[in-house]
């Protein structure tokens, strides 16, 4: 397999084997399920660095470490007409999540929105997903997570912040309008990417561990991992001439719908207790029925965007984009081409079915590209 | 007056001068109040921008050119014990939106949580002062703003979004936090102060008519001002190298909130009817108590807002800030020294003092700095 840059893996026999590995993890078939659909999704919107090669991390951090307790069951701690608290107690990050966004999806169709707060949770992969189920009800979704701290405030040095991403999603057509974003400037994937090519990253991604505007990617990495100090720059880059004390504040504003709404962890202790990462989510649903005709609403949205797409180019530029539409466009070749995955990914799926006793799973793959 | 750069009001003798200009205009003692009050928040905390600078401009539109409807009431044409959609018939922007504030206050009492979307309402001034009126009753306060267009879209060439700042305010001590952002990298204001110095603004900021990256400050205006294509950049900058895509999510989102929600009109279309701007709000306030003791979060945010000013400094910065904070050092030096008013201010008041009969009012001043 060392000749292969990467592979291709039809949708469905992809999902048939991670369904076995994480029934064969000790996951219930439900839940199985769930957390496949999950993981298969990022894949199938082209975040490929939160699909299927995030499992070797999973099969390490459920099988090796204990990190994740899978006889948990999340529990409501507090409840409203429009809210709900719950603890995960340290549960999947997907199954809990699937269940607080569908208590938010409830409360939405009966009083017109629902706002559900996690604590005590694992990652959940992507926050998109979340946002997505709500929109397949005809409601406006957001998911929100927090995470070990990446993001170096203004003016800092250390990283005390998540990536902490913000979906956002809203009924349209052709296709809804989804939003999905870290409020770092790049997620960490990203430079784990350029640390495998030249390692140059651009300026504005971070900052070295002096606080110190930093393009080189290994160097990042390294005191991400070693906590030596600095980390990436929240969206705006470094200080204020390109206003990076907005992404900043939008990195406030998940940190406090997430962890401080839900009597949990902020990020910069996120992964310090032995216990389970702490992680903490934001699900909301919101009925847009409370302001109108729903359709009507979708209608006009959905010109707003035609709008947008079909508006002047800047010079040298193939086409606008709205959000939500880049997915939909790798959702299509994924379906058609199958998942593409690196060769690493394939030996660590062949390992873990090899560990896990899922051999009989093994999709089969096709070359995607070759070199020597 | 050509001699001074700026000069210093007394904040209470401008507060009387501005209540009863705004009484001369027409309005009533209650609405000149409540004008007044957003308008000189904004210099409170330091966004002269939107201060008394912007004094003649509403000369204009209200006396001179008849944009805004002072005899209008806003109406409430849809209502949930979540929710309610206001139209404001053309009224002023600041009355309109303290009326859909407080009733978002009085449903979030009552039910948990209150969202009021505004339609065919005019500039409402700075975003955050609403949110912080939610803060004052102790709730999570949120508001945002669609504008007329001067956000051109990742890969365009033509403003399609305003600048569409989303502020959110959430109780905490000693201050709360308050993020109150355009989701442009900068506001227009910015641009303006650039060309009144050399002209050179920096790079990220704006594209020229052709959609091509442009740090001229003065060409980028002459073309929002001629709607002849370029604007203002989304958070992130150009392309997606750094981002840029995000800034332009967020500004979609208060485009949905603010236009789609309310049934109102979009940015792109913001200015073009001659019966008023068309400018539309989303206003919501959230009772903290839904997730738990309402104080105890605030300690909690309290502590991780102190654990970010106390985070290790970055190499020659002098000190991290939260979303707030600013505002607050500004507003203690306003309130000690008075507000700063350039002189050309200074003359406009003067002049509209003459037309509307309310010289007795003027504040006095103190000259701040000399230049010849």
């Amino acid at each position: 397999m060392k000749s292969a840059d990467s592979i291709r893996l039809g949708f469905d026999e992809l999902k048939v084997f991670c369904e076995h590995v994480f029934a064969a993890f000790g996951f219930s078939e439900e839940d199985s399920r769930t957390v496949t659909d999950v993981l298969l999704a990022a894949d199938l919107a082209g975040i490929t660095s939160h699909g299927v090669q995030r499992l070797v991390r999973y099969y390490k951090e459920i099988n090796e470490l204990g990190y994740v307790d899978m006889k948990s069951t999340p529990e409501i701690v507090r409840e409203t007409p429009v809210s709900a608290v719950m603890d995960a107690h340290n549960g999947m990050g997907q199954v809990v999540s699937v269940k607080a966004m569908n208590i938010a999806i409830a409360k939405a169709k009966k009083s017109g929105i629902g706002m559900v707060p996690v604590r005590n949770s694992n990652h959940f992969g992507i926050a998109g997903y979340y946002a997505r189920m709500a929109v397949e009800r005809g409601l406006i979704g957001v998911a929100m997570t927090n995470s070990e701290a990446i993001m170096v405030p203004t003016f800092g040095k250390r990283a005390m912040i998540g990536t902490n991403p913000i979906a956002f999603a809203v009924p349209a057509e052709p296709i809804p309008f989804v939003f999905d974003a870290a409020t770092t400037v790049v997620p960490r994937g990203k430079l784990e990417v350029y640390a495998k090519k030249d390692g140059e990253i651009p300026n504005g991604w971070a900052v070295d561990e002096n606080g110190r505007p930093c393009t080189d990617a290994v160097r990042v990495l390294k005191n991400i991992i070693g906590k030596s100090g600095g980390g990436i720059l929240p969206l705006g880059g470094a200080g204020e001439v390109t206003a990076g004390y907005k992404g900043y504040g939008f990195g406030m504003v998940c940190e406090i719908m997430t962890a401080i709404l839900s009597g949990g962890t902020t990020s910069e202790k996120v992964y310090r207790t032995p216990s389970g990462s702490g992680i903490a989510h934001f699900f909301m649903a919101i009925d847009p029925a409370l302001f109108g005709d729903a359709r009507e609403q979708s209608r006009r949205l959905s010109a707003f965007m035609a709008a947008l797409r079909e508006s002047s180019r800047a010079d040298g530029a193939e086409r606008i984009y709205v959000h939500g539409e880049k997915e939909e466009i790798a959702r299509r070749e994924v379906i058609e081409r199958g998942v593409p995955v690196q060769a690493k990914t394939w030996e660590e799926m062949c390992e873990i079915a090899s560990l896990t006793g899922t051999g009989d799973y093994l999709p089969s793959f096709a070359l995607l590209s070759c070199c020597l």
